[in-house]
C-alpha cells in the first residue's frame, strides 16, 4: 500500500554525485569549478542587506535577466530563470510533456533525463550516441512521437560537442521541443545561442553552476521564444529564485570576464591532463567541457575505489557503455599534478 | 500551434502578490513580517565564506531538518526542506495526483491550490467552506476520489482556523494524503504537528516566510511519515535549496525565540487593530494568521484603490465569496495605526 502515484512508487528516484562532509577529498566528481564565484559575487553579498529577507522577492528575477541580456546579448523576454538548471528541466517536462506522452533523451547523457520523465509519467524514448558518442543523423525520426527531446551539448558525461549542422537537422526536422542543455558551453569552442532566434521550437539552458563558480547557488537560465518562454513562466513556482540569489547571479553576470579568465584556465589545465593521462595509456575522449573521460588501462571500478582510497574523489557509472570509463573533472593545475601522479602510481602496480 | 500540453496552453497560471518596486508604500498585501529576521541570520550571512558557493549544496538541507528537529521536536527523517513550501505543494501534486487524477481542496482558500491541480492536468475537486467559512463536516465524502486533500490552517485569505476534532475526522475518513499547510500557524492558538504521528496519511508544512521574517529565502518545510517522505524525496530536485538558504534558515530555526516573541507583537497588534476597524463599522473575521480579512461597510474593489492611492498596499480577491472583503497584513504598531486612520478617512467622505 502505497499513498504515492504508481510511477513514483516504481523508482528509485535520482542519486546526484557524492558530497562529502568533513573528509579532505580532492572532489573532481561533480564538475564543479575549483575557483571561487567572481570577486563582486563576495561584495554582492558583504553589501546586502539581511532585513530585506523578510520580503519576497521579485518573481521574474528581472535583475538576473537584465545582466544576463547584456552578457548573452539575447533580450531580457525571451529568458526565464530557475533555481538552477534541473528546476528548469523540470519545468520543461512539465510543460510539454504529458503523462502518457513521450519524451526524447540522448544516451549516455545526463542520467536525470530519464529520471524527469519517470516522475512525470511519460514514455521514455532513448536515441542512443553514435559509437564515438555522436548524435546520429537520424536523431528526429529516431524521437518521432515525442514532444521534448533533451540533449546536452557539449555532452555529460562524454565530454564531446556535436557538430552544429547536425544539430540544426535536428531543429529542423523534430515536431516537438528540443531542449539544448549547454551547462558546459563556456568550456567549448561553440555554442546554439543562435538557435533560439532561428527556430520556434529550440531552448537553449544555462547554468552559472560550472563556469561561473556558482553550484551551490542554484541560478539556471533559459532563453527561447516569447511563446515557449510564456508558457513555461505559467508552470514555474512564483519565487523559485530567492533574492539572495537573484542579488548574487547578477553581480557574477556582469562580471563575465573574469568567469571567462577562469574558463580559459581551466582548458588549459584540460589540454595538459589530456595529454599526461593518455602518456599513462589511457583514452580520453576530446572534452569540450570542464571534465575528462577517462577510459584507464586497468578497471574503471576499481581504479575509482583506489582514487578515493588516495584522495581522488572522481565519477564512476556502472551503466551500460560508459562502465569502462571514469569522469574526471579539471581542479587547479596542483590538483591535477596530484591526480596524475596518484594514477601514474595506481596503473603502475600490478 | 502551441508546444505546450492542453492544460497549460489554457490556463493563466497563478498571479502572486504585487511586489512593488522602487515605490514608497506601505506593504500590507502578502502577509510578511514586518520585523527583520533574527539577528542570528545577519550573523551567519557575514560569516558565510563566498567561495564555498562553488560546490553544490548538501542536497537533503541536513543542517535545516537538524535545526527543524530541535525547533518543532520531529525527528529529522521525518522532515523535508523546499525552496519554499510552494516547491513543496508542487512536489505534492507530482507525487501523489495523476494527470487525470483528482485533487481537492478548500475553498476560499490559497489560490495556488487550483493552479497547482490545472499545471499537473488534475480534476479540480473544490470544497466550499461553510456559510463562516469553516471546513465542512463531511469534507472528506465530498471529497471522494480525490488522491490528495490540500487545506491551510488557519485559512488563507479568511483568517479563521478550523477546530482540531474536525480535522482528525478528516484525516481519519480521507483515503489520501491530507496535507496541512501550516503557513500561519505561529500566530495561532494551536496546530496539527502531532497529526504527523498520529496518521499514515497526513503532512504538515511550515514556512519560513511569515513567522521567521524570511520570504525572500523560500525555504519550506513538511512533516511527515518516513513512507511519504521518501515519495517525495524522490520528485524534489536534489539541489532544491541552495547553501546559503540553508546556512542562513538554520540560523533562524536556532533561534526560535526570537519568532516567537514576533509573532506575539504581531498578535497583539492584530487585537488592537481589529477593535479599531470594527469601531469603524468594518466586519472582521477572528484571524489566528498575521493578516486580518475585513469587510468594509464601502465597496472593497473601490477601497483597495483608494488605499493604494494613500500608499496602502492590501490585497483584494475579485472572487466568489470574497469580492466584498480585503486581506490586510499585520505590520508594524506605527504602519497600523497609519492604516487605520488613512481608513477612517475613506470611509468617512461620502
Amino acid at each position: 500500500m502505497t499513498y504515492a502515484r504508481k510511477n513514483i512508487a516504481e523508482i528509485a528516484g535520482y542519486t546526484p554525485g557524492e558530497q562529502p562532509q568533513g573528509q579532505k577529498l580532492v572532489k573532481l566528481n561533480t564538475n564543479e569549478n575549483p575557483y571561487p564565484p567572481s570577486p563582486m559575487v563576495q561584495v554582492a553579498l558583504r553589501d546586502f542587506d539581511y532585513s530585506r529577507l523578510r520580503l519576497y522577492s521579485e518573481p521574474s528575477a528581472r535583475m538576473v535577466r537584465e545582466a544576463a541580456a547584456s552578457a548573452f546579448g539575447i533580450v531580457k523576454d525571451n529568458i526565464i530563470c530557475g533555481n538552477g538548471s534541473d528546476d528548469l528541466l523540470t519545468i520543461a517536462l512539465r510543460t510539454f510533456v504529458d503523462q502518457g506522452g513521450k519524451v526524447a533523451f540522448t544516451t549516455p547523457s545526463y542520467s536525470l533525463y530519464p529520471v524527469l520523465g519517470q516522475l512525470q509519467g511519460s514514455q521514455l524514448c532513448p536515441v542512443e550516441l553514435d559509437d564515438d558518442f555522436q548524435l546520429p543523423d537520424n536523431a528526429a525520426q529516431l524521437a518521432e512521437g515525442a514532444t521534448l527531446f533533451l540533449l546536452c551539448r557539449p555532452n555529460a558525461p562524454t565530454g564531446n560537442s556535436f557538430p552544429k549542422a547536425r544539430m540544426e537537422k535536428l531543429c529542423r526536422e523534430f515536431a516537438g521541443v528540443v531542449w539544448i542543455d549547454e551547462a558546459y558551453a563556456d568550456f567549448a569552442s561553440d555554442n546554439c545561442l543562435d538557435f533560439v532566434n532561428r527556430f520556434p521550437n529550440v531552448v537553449v539552458s544555462r547554468t552559472l553552476s560550472k563556469s561561473y563558480s556558482l553550484a551551490g547557488l542554484r541560478l539556471g537560465l533559459a532563453f527561447s521564444t516569447t511563446d515557449l518562454i510564456a508558457e513555461m513562466n505559467k508552470v514555474k513556482d512564483s519565487y523559485n529564485v530567492d533574492m539572495l540569489a537573484q542579488h548574487l547571479a547578477a553581480a557574477a553576470l556582469r562580471d563575465a570576464g573574469y568567469m571567462r579568465e577562469n574558463a580559459q584556465r581551466i582548458r588549459q589545465t584540460r589540454l595538459a591532463t589530456t595529454a599526461r593521462l593518455r602518456e599513462l595509456g589511457c583514452t580520453v575522449l576530446p572534452s569540450e567541457t570542464n571534465f575528462l573521460f577517462v577510459r584507464p588501462p586497468k578497471p574503471a571500478a576499481w581504479l575509482f575505489k583506489a582514487l578515493r582510497d588516495e584522495g581522488y574523489l572522481v565519477r564512476y557509472f556502472n551503466l551500460p557503455r560508459v562502465s569502462e570509463y571514469l569522469r574526471v573533472t579539471i581542479g587547479t593545475e596542483t590538483e591535477m599534478q596530484g591526480f596524475i601522479e596518484t594514477m601514474a602510481r595506481l596503473l603502475a602496480t600490478e
